[in-house]
């Protein structure tokens, strides 16, 4: 009996992606929430003012960085998205659990932004950049597994999905790994990396059709 | 003459749909708000830090289980309103005081999350989840008297939307009940009924289609 | 010059739509965000947790009369723009003023629970529910003057609706004008009025098509 | 490899377009968590809380430019975007950026607020004026240069999307300029040109179409 039920559920898939649009929106809004600004009572010039804001810079840091892996992850969904006509509960699970990722995300910036020389707020960013990543392999994995994908998909864009996100992830991954030396040189790659993704490939490639 | 007005309104389930999803987006997001990071001046080493974060157990447990119910609850609305074509205005006061109910789960999460071992706040949450439910069951009784569901919906996914709320119900509520002896078994019955929900059926059912 | 460019602004009414569900949702989400729960430095039993639940009364009164007020306002504009093909830069403008009025309904509302008992702070809150109506009645009497109505709409409708703006304000102003008596009568009366608009029709009409 | 991968990613417009409406929305409601309600402890008559309301001003003037500077830019990407049929990856990363800027609005809202005399904090205001802007018109002079504007959008359409950029961040880069005199006067003239593109069209434009 719940069978009939769970084959009912998740069918819409433009419903799911209306959710992800909201979740990524306030994620992404909510992140300046936590940014404070300097108080009126400790500052009495026009230089005071600004020494007081650039002494903010690694909220900045963190904050830009968040908003990257964001954009990163919500270009990503899109894309796969885009190639699945009609959901299934299953699908609809998975990618609950990937938004659940993204929710955690402002969490994991406040915390790295308080203990930025921290090792452990480093792997739990890191973490929060794996798993977010992990969920949209499995929910492209599932989709190719149960035909979901769009039959007019070309089998080269299937399997580009899959490196994608993996050789993605082998970088986030090393990036990461050198909080061993130092957390401020992990947090140098892991933006190299990312600007790589969100910005390199428009300066290379001027024709985009 | 006010009852033109009520034939015009309500119609458009759209735009009732993406309101949904922009409620269920920020109640799940705003759910973070909520949960604190430890304070770096109480931190002096990375070992400190991680015993800080195991300490907010309790809150991450709260915070994922009602990601969990409102995952179930955004499946449930999501497959329903799916079936519907044209509303009215009935159906959408309905539905607006289905998502007033989503709106306060914010606050009984946080209400359980101060008070994890009384059981006044363990029933006001099993609250928050049974009137979802019991609105979700109107919704679908009144729409399916008022002839509002699609034609083509086989009468079985009718009696299968029914059931399926008032199992889940009944789940939920032996889980509260439990409180009785201690409000930690509650909560993990409850957790135990919703992964149920969630998970178990993708792992049983092999073939999606 | 720039007639050309205000010729071609505003023209999609989906996205004006889309704006409207998203501030809807943000708005009614974060009413809770002024709910505040008892402190469990202060709760030492759950006869005091259920007492400290209670004296939170007020702030649910007008937490759901807020709510109420939003579901009615939410219903209103989607009627209206329902029954708008395309937009004009001056429709969005006005609704975008519309819009400004709702987002400040969480101010409002946190002004009313702080100072229930003074007029000005109810005279605050009314003005808070006559200025949203103010701004739907111009952009319907906007709509109607320019032609952006959908031809099939007919002439019972436009009138309909204004109407109903007009009826419903002044009820409202009558009950807020009771805040001269006693601030209590005032809420009482106004929420009867937005139960009669929300509830009531759906107990007399049996037959909704 | 990854040109295949950039090749098909960004591809819907229309996400894009459900992504900005919900930052925009979140965005414009967030300004209110800022906005602060007299303390009901230091208020003990109706005078004293109509004039705790009145020094609250400040706070409203910057409120009010905020959104209305986000009501501007949303009517602007909302344009644009309806000229576009089908978008690339480099056109979703120009547009996030376009959203990022957005998102630091309630942030450099709440630093003008609390800072209201300070050049640095109309400066960095100013910013958040000039940098959307910007993105805007890189997003345009992209999308026209890539051939992603649809193939009926007539020349002069094109043309005027930029000059409308850049002769209104003109009146604002003056407007700014003004802030060696007085930041207030700076304020008053931001908020001019801002109604000016807002409300004045309307009054002189009788005939919208």
């Amino acid at each position: 009996m719940p069978t009939l039920y769970n084959r009912i559920q998740g069918r819409n898939i433009e419903r799911l992606a209306a959710l992800s649009d909201g979740i990524f929106a306030v994620a992404m809004t909510l992140l300046v929430l936590d940014l404070h600004v300097p108080s009126a009572a400790q500052v009495h010039s026009e230089r005071e003012l600004l020494a007081a804001l650039c002494a903010l810079g690694p909220q900045w840091l963190t904050y830009g960085m968040s908003f990257l892996t964001l954009g990163i992850f919500w270009a990503g969904q899109q894309t796969q998205l885009n190639h699945i006509g009609e959901g299934t509960r299953d699908l609809t699970w998975i990618h609950l659990g990937f938004l659940f990722t993204i929710t955690v995300m402002p969490l994991s910036t406040r915390l790295l932004a308080e203990f930025i020389t921290y090792r452990a707020a480093l792997g739990i960013y890191w973490l929060n950049i794996f798993l977010p990543g992990a969920m949209l392999f499995w929910s492209w994995a599932y989709a190719t597994r149960a035909n979901l994908v769009n039959a007019d998909t070309p089998d080269e864009v299937r399997g580009s999905i899959c490196r994608r996100i993996v050789i993605a992830q082998a970088l986030y991954a090393a990036g990461a790994a050198l909080c061993l030396i130092n957390t401020w040189v992990s947090i140098a790659v892991i933006v190299l990396v990312q600007l790589n993704y969100a910005v390199a490939p428009r300066l290379g490639g001027r024709k985009p059709k």
